[in-house]
Formats: structure tokens, C-alpha cells, sequence
């Protein structure tokens, strides 16, 4: 998608040849665009640490990348196995609960593992690189089995613009390119569709805010901020033709655990008619749960997420404390909406019931593995 | 209620005799409390227009006080009538929309006006600090009504502290004590119930994580600040006894304008069978309207109030920029709760339905005005 006219991806080569990555410091976005270079194992660890990347899918093309450099480096080592081992955990731990990570790890080390030596370098490029297109194309996918949806609400419309409420930032900044939630739209507006997103600003850390509304203005899609608490007004008030939001985890049954949040906007969308629909690519289904509510534990964050706020003032990027002091705060990360209040389920093979026969449906391969 | 174990109310006389008044500086809250003093019509209207005083209560008791220092004041004048009308004129356009503060101009002005010039400026106050007295006597009555529901929810949990989540602040610093919504609560906790509240922090202007957060505290009451977006997963864990919010405007029906988001508790809390109450000064009843959505037109506010934060920064007060530049925000004061979603309102006469048999039952008076 693009940034100030110009094409880019989350993360890409600095230069043909292979050996420097650049991604954008998201920590920066949408007060700076700073690219920044990743080359050693230790700048991949600390992008992923520090949150210069976030969101899975990009997590795991950083971690992937992450893994060439650590060939690489190790190459230089007599104990190539034995750094190799060490580069990689220190990898793992960076974020210990992000499975894309893992998996993405996991690919590159069993990609290469039966290869000389000297030829592991190249080859893991090649299946991060890999990794990166499969990723790019499962969201651009998303993007067109959503697509006839907002196309026909134009229709219904007689041509005007079609409103649709998001929550948090499932955009192409935590995937490689379109996203997920957002890759209906993006598809929608290049292709002419008039569009217009409500973008939920996201508290405690305003991912929507600060980087929905960023990519969004940048690619040219009209849309506008709203505080979290006003979306149930504007459906109320008739100003929301379809919801889309995306998805951290998804069960056998359809319920989704989504950032914290999701589930108020998905009553309000059952309440008022409004449909509501989850991106959920298919690394994201759970195929082991059925019950959200019982079987996802749900991430507790620290509370100074909810106790600052960082913006701009002026050129400084700041945080402030808007609370009292001596208050405690509580910051749960995600909730859980029922299936029952979720419209449609939008992957890559094609759009579902939010249920166990509506996924399998679209997975027949999975059947053979039900949870009795 | 107290602030640093002293006993506040939130406007008061500086001294025994009446003049100078003082108010919290709410704008500094809960930063810094700083009391100013208000002894001019100049300083009434000021501390209502630049918002140093919020909450409708409120906002007529400072009015009510702003008249009798423009009394004061046209005393000195050779035209008396001329002079105090215009000081009139000039508080109630501080705040063109409330309610409250026309009515509180009226009564004083009306129960004055029979008098000869010399006698009004005591007569005055002696009015206005009725008007403060009965207003704080309502919110009192209103916990006295609200109380028996904690009690009865301690009891059923066999001691255990009761959760109630509220929204915005329906508290004492928007009123004279005690609060509205926060009303029940305090009169538990004083009473040795154990409560702990859930603080919506209530973008975009904080008035939850802010003042709601700060006077809780200050009072001894346990309390934990959460974002907008965490109520629902709370309720969803059952970790929510009972919500208590206020109210702008209660129709005929049942139907509650409150601060944008109250409607997406009420839709979470009615998902999750947690009761639903909203405590109605019979002033909040505006007995011309039955239908909420259709009737009520939801004001429109400053896309600054979504773009800027407030809060400490080290010592100083700033406010940081959350979002891009160019990316447009809206921003809607309140939203309509139907009566559908609230499980009653409790008023100083006594709870009742959200419903116009459950309202006409205790405002019996009101049937014979009934709109056909």
C-alpha cells in the first residue's frame, strides 16, 4: 500500500542483493516515517522486542528474516550449530507468546537443516521470501472474497459511499501488504468503489488512531477517527453499513478473540443490524477450541497502557499520565465475540458462517480431525 | 465527600460571610487541587464558559451564585434593573445549552424580583444556597434509594466486595455531594459494604480515568481504572455485579441520553444478565418525549477532544496529539440507551421500571400532563 505516493510493504530488502531488511519504525508512526535498517541478529531481536514491528504476520516475516541473519552470523562461528541454536533462542524470546513467530522460525530451521553449511544462507532467503509472497497473497485473497460485499451495499446504496467500522489495526502495517480487515477496502477503493471508514481509535494503545487512520490517509481512503465509545451511536444513528475487524484467534465454532473492544461493537452491530464480519485468515483458526470465553486465556498487559497516552506536542513525541497516581488500572488485551453476533467469517478460500459446519465447509480437510 | 480526608462539597463559601465563594479548579483535576476563588460576575462566568465548573448541577448552583454577585454588583449601578440584566444576560450565555443553569438564573431572579433593591442581595443567597441544599439533599436520596441493590448483591455473595462499573462522571464534583451514579456507592461504602468500582476512563474527555478515578480515591472508595473498551470482557468473566451510570435526559419511556458509550455497556450488561441501572433526578425527566433516537438530537462537539489528550507530563499539564494530522475525527457528546437495555432507574423518590408505567408510578402527577 502506499506512503506519501509511494509503493511500500512492512518490511522489504534495502537493496537487491540480500543482506539488509528495512522496516518502519511503527513505534514513530503516525508522527514520523523512519525506516530502519535490520541486519544483525541483534537489530531483528530488538525490532521485534521493541515493538519497531508488531502485528503476527509481520512478526513473523521479521523473525524469519531474523533467522537468515543468524545463519549468517554463525557461518563466521566454529560452532556453527551451537550459535545458531543460541541466535534462535534469543529470537523466540523476544515475544513469547506470538505463534506466527514460532512457526515462522520453525519453517526456515527445518527449510535448511538438511543443507551444507554454506548453502543455508541463501536458501533460508529464499524461504522467508517465501513465507513473505504467501502472506502478502493470503491477505490480498482476503481482500477479494470481501470485496463483492462492499460492492453490493454500494449497489444497494445507488452509488454512495459505503460506511465501515473497524476496530484497532489489522492493516497492512501488521501483515506485509493489504492486511486483513482492511484488504477489502483497500481492494474496494482501488477499484473505484466509494468507501468511507470509521476507524475506532483503540484504546489503550490506539492502534487505530494512530496507524489505520495513517495507512488509510496515506493509500487515499477516505475515513475518520472515532473515539471507541462512539461507534454504537453512528450504528445506532443508521451512519454503518458493515463492520469488518479482524481476528488473533479464531475457534472450531467461530467465536473470535480480537482486540479488547471487538465484542461492545459486535453487540451494537447485532443490536442495530448492522452487519458485522471478522478477516480471519486461516493461520488464524484454532482448530483445537470451540468455546472462546472458556478455552482462550486472555493476555493481561501492563497497566501503564492504560495510564499514558503517548502523542505529539509540537515535534516531541510524548507520553502523558491521565489518571491519578495512586489509581490502580486494569488492561486485558482481547475479548471474546460469540459467534452468534458475528455476520460472516471473510478467509482466503471464501466467506463462512461463523460455526463449525460454515468453517468446515471451506476446510473440508479438517473434519477428519474433530474434537468429539 | 472528602478530599485529603477533608470534607468537600464542590462549591462553598470562603467565609462565614457570604461574598467570595470557592470552587475546584476541574480543569487542573486530578493533577492538582487547587480551589479559586469566585467573587465577580466576571469570575462566575468565567469559571462556568472556560469549563473550571461541569456537571448540570453544578453548573446552576455556580450560576445561582453568579446572580447574586451580579446583584451585588448593579447595586452600585444607578440604572439597577439595567445593570442586572445585563450580568444576566452575560452568565447564561456562558453555557447556551444547560438546562440547569437557565433555571437556576430564573428562581433566584423570580425570587427576588418582588423585593425592594436593598434586601435582594441577601435574599438572593439565601435562594441560591437552597437550590445548593436541595440539589445535594436529591443526590442524597438517590443513594439512599440505590443503596438496598448493593446491599442485596454483598449479601448474596456472602460478604464479598460488590463490582460496579460506571461510566463518565456522574459523581460529586458534578453535583454538590455525593453524585448522582456514585451516590449508592458511597452511601455502601460509608455504610461498611464493601464495593470496588470499574472506572471507564470515557474518552474522549476522561472524565472517568480523571475525576470519577480521583474522587473515588479520595473518598477511600476502591477503584480500578479501565479503558472504554474492557467492560464488556469484564462482564463476560462475571466480574461485574452491577452498572450504575447517569443520565442527561430520561424520556417519558425510559429511554436514557447519556455520555457517548453508556448505550455499549448497557447492550454488554443485558448480554450478560448484569443488572443495568441508571440513576434519574427527576430534573433529568423530560416528560415531552417518549422516543430517545428520534427525539433527542446528540450534540456535536469540538474533533479536538478526540485528537488532543490531556494529562501530566512530569509536572506539567500538556496535551499530545494522537492521531495524523490530516485525518479527519468526529466526535458525539452522548448516545441513547433504550429503555429495552436498562433494568430500572433510580430516582429520589424510589426505583422504578425504565418504562412510562414504572416513571408515572412514582411521579404520579405528571399522568394528567400525559401526550397522547
Amino acid at each position: 500500500m502506499k506512503i506519501h505516493n509511494r509503493h511500500y510493504r512492512s518490511i522489504w530488502r534495502k537493496s537487491e542483493e540480500p543482506g539488509i531488511w528495512q522496516v518502519l519504525d511503527q513505534r514513530r508512526l503516525p508522527f514520523e516515517v523512519a525506516a530502519v535498517d535490520l541486519e544483525t541478529v541483534q537489530d531483528f531481536e530488538w525490532a521485534i522486542r521493541d515493538m519497531v514491528v508488531r502485528g503476527a504476520p509481520l512478526i513473523g516475516a521479521t523473525a524469519a528474516y531474523g533467522v537468515c541473519a543468524a545463519i549468517r552470523e554463525a557461518q563466521d562461528d566454529r560452532d556453527f550449530d551451537g550459535k545458531l541454536a543460541w541466535y534462535v533462542e534469543r529470537l523466540r524470546a523476544t515475544r513469547p507468546t506470538a505463534v506466527d513467530l514460532f512457526k515462522a522460525v520453525d519453517r526456515v530451521l527445518e527449510g535448511v537443516k538438511s543443507l551444507p553449511d554454506y548453502e543455508k544462507w541463501i536458501a533460508a532467503v529464499r524461504i522467508a521470501d517465501a513465507l513473505v509472497e504467501e502472506s502478502a497473497a493470503q491477505c490480498r485473497a482476503i481482500g477479494e472474497t470481501g470485496l463483492p460485499l462492499i460492492r453490493e451495499i454500494n449497489r444497494k446504496k445507488g452509488g454512495e459511499p459505503v460506511n465501515i467500522l473497524t476496530h484497532c489495526n489489522a492493516g497492512w502495517l501488521a501483515c506485509i501488504d493489504y492486511g486483513t480487515a482492511t484488504a477489502p477496502i483497500y481492494l474496494a477503493h482501488d477499484a473505484g468503489i466509494p468507501v468511507h471508514v470509521w476507524v475506532d481509535e483503540t484504546r489503550p494503545r490506539n492502534q487505530g488512531a494512530g496507524l489505520t487512520a495513517f495507512e488509510l490517509g496515506q493509500h487515499g481512503v477516505p475515513h475518520t477517527v472515532i473515539t471507541d465509545n462512539a461507534g454504537g451511536l453512528l450504528m445506532q444513528k443508521g451512519l454503518v453499513d458493515l463492520a469488518i475487524v479482524g481476528t488473533d484467534r479464531t475457534t472450531r465454532e467461530g467465536d473470535v478473540a480480537n482486540k479488547i473492544g471487538t465484542y461492545l461493537k459486535a453487540l451494537a452491530a447485532f443490536d442495530n443490524e448492522v452487519p458485522f464480519y471478522v478477516a480471519a485468515p486461516s493461520t488464524s483458526i484454532d482448530w483445537e477450541i470451540r468455546d472462546g470465553l472458556a478455552e482462550i486465556s486472555i493476555e493481561e498487559r501492563s497497566e501503564d497502557e492504560v495510564r499514558f497516552v503517548v502523542g505529539l506536542d509540537g515535534t516531541a513525541i510524548r507520553r502523558v499520565e491521565i489518571m491519578p497516581a495512586d489509581s490502580p488500572a486494569l488492561n486485558y488485551g482481547f475479548d471474546i465475540t460469540p459467534a452468534k453476533l458475528v455476520t460472516g467469517l471473510i478467509t482466503e478460500r471464501g466467506i463462512c458462517a461463523a460455526s463449525e459446519d460454515g468453517l468446515l465447509s471451506l476446510y473440508p480437510e479438517m473434519a477428519a480431525d474433530a474434537i468429539v
